[in-house]
């Protein structure tokens, strides 16, 4: 059974006990472009007692550059190298886990920002944002002229979705031999301010059917992403602790990698997902409602 | 185990044992713009030995009246009559069998033929082809309206999928209270004359997927689609047959149906698929290598 944090002491015993702290931020921080009340209170709480702070976001449409644009416009202080986005995990788990040769590429089902962290990590790249594949316009196949350099087929969130990069993507993961099928996360909805729209996960959820096939999936709650923050800084598990709206992604990701969890219930889980008959299986260690609670400490 | 036919009194005795021939279309009696050798030959022979033959397509792309033109184009005969498509069982499932109420609407993720069907069943719908539904441009769930009418969502093989269809999908399905989740079918792909695409089940699998949530489907292998057949037209099961080319649609339409069942290797089916050690478990009762082979018959 999770703890209920409600008490100025409950939240001074957590601060004790954890060094490092980890935000997803959607539903933790800020509810699409509204920041959660006292989460910048919180936030500065921590840096003041010397925490180490990481931002955890499966968000694949904004590179760690242009998401730390979010923060400075809803005046969170946030640095890039505490930023870890599921487009910039991708992009590395290409160049240093799967080392893709230099002369193959990727086919992006993506947007501006998974353009820029293969970019930056030096990955070459078609598809994505280029004109000819954000195109409604029919499909021919026999005009078609598969690239044999296409090692990999990476899908993320991308409002650009269309049977043009569905029907190349198909073709260079049936037609190229070993061509590797990825996805930056697997979220199935994606909250906005008035409410959900599908999410990364249904973008590729098209080519999952037609392969019968799953793809490696790098954001929460799979390990990959915090294989990538280990590989860039020191921390031990077990004095780390993932705040999150999500349990199946978040929480997972924060026991997956043997952290301490907390949820908050400022974004997508309810009350009734964690108690009651239907509650889910996935138990996170604590829980308070939101991360603003944690100002009490501060008075 | 399924008897291979090859013999010309292989062939008589199938004609002797069945008098309703119900036939797949793409990959039995074309390849995309290629008719397959010897089937306009073979529907001569049947109906000249007065089998009643009718076809049965899970293409919702196209209306019965423009899967005529089809036929025509190919120099097949056909009539509107005999042809069964799965977008024009949906709109009879739709207005026959769910009742949808007149001031209801469906939205459609699908093509002209699906409105055209829709259309001539008197069900009223919205999405499809409206240009304000086929546009990449981004979607803003603040400017969107919900119809409250909407009871509806019916998906099918659409090449103008998009972002803000999906989005408008999610929405009624997840807001109208007892909107309905429509799929015409579920083919993973769709045969073209050079490969295969993504089919209408990868249409629907976004929103499957955000939804955590199955389709009704109408096609084969659904037995929705016989019912449809069996409201319009007299046969008798025990001696029907179903010819066609996938194990996981016709096959198990056929079997579901209480039909014979009749494979073909001119389409996706392989020969590694039916014999072998991994063969499919969906076994038909014959299989020949072409409809063409029929022709022996009558030399």
């Amino acid at each position: 059974m999770s703890a209920r944090l409600s008490s100025v002491s409950d939240y001074e015993a957590l601060l004790d006990k954890y060094d490092t702290w980890m935000f997803d931020c959607d539903g933790v921080l800020w509810q699409g472009d509204r920041l959660i009340e006292g989460a910048v209170d919180v936030l500065g709480l921590l840096r003041r007692r010397q925490k180490k702070v990481i931002f955890v976001t499966n968000n694949a449409t904004k590179s760690r550059k242009s998401y730390k644009g979010k923060f400075d416009q809803l005046g969170v202080e946030a640095h890039v190298d505490e930023i870890y986005g599921s487009a910039y995990a991708a992009a590395v788990y290409i160049s240093s886990v799967m080392k893709l040769p230099k002369h193959k590429k990727v086919y992006v089902i993506g947007m501006k920002g998974m353009e820029e962290e293969l970019h930056e990590e030096g990955v070459a790249f078609l598809g994505g944002m280029d004109p000819a594949d954000c195109t409604l316009e029919p499909f021919s196949l026999a005009d078609f002229t598969l690239d044999p350099d296409v090692g990999a087929v990476l899908c993320g969130l991308d409002t650009n979705i269309n049977y043009t990069k569905l029907s190349k993507a198909f073709q260079y993961l049936t037609r190229n031999p070993g061509c590797v099928f990825l996805a930056t996360n697997e979220d199935s909805t994606y909250p906005v301010a008035d409410g959900l729209l599908p999410g990364a996960g249904s973008i590729s959820a098209p080519l999952r059917y037609a392969l019968g096939k799953d793809p490696i999936s790098i954001g929460k709650p799979a390990t990959t992403m915090l294989d990538c923050i280990k590989a860039k800084i020191d921390f031990d598990p077990k004095r780390t602790i993932m705040v999150g709206d999500r349990l199946n992604t978040d929480i997972l990701f924060g026991q997956g990698g043997g952290l301490a969890t907390l949820l908050v219930l400022t974004g997508i889980t309810s009350e009734a997902e964690i108690s009651g008959p239907d509650a889910s299986s996935i138990v996170p260690d604590f829980v308070t409602q939101s991360i603003g609670d944690l100002r009490s400490i501060g008075k």
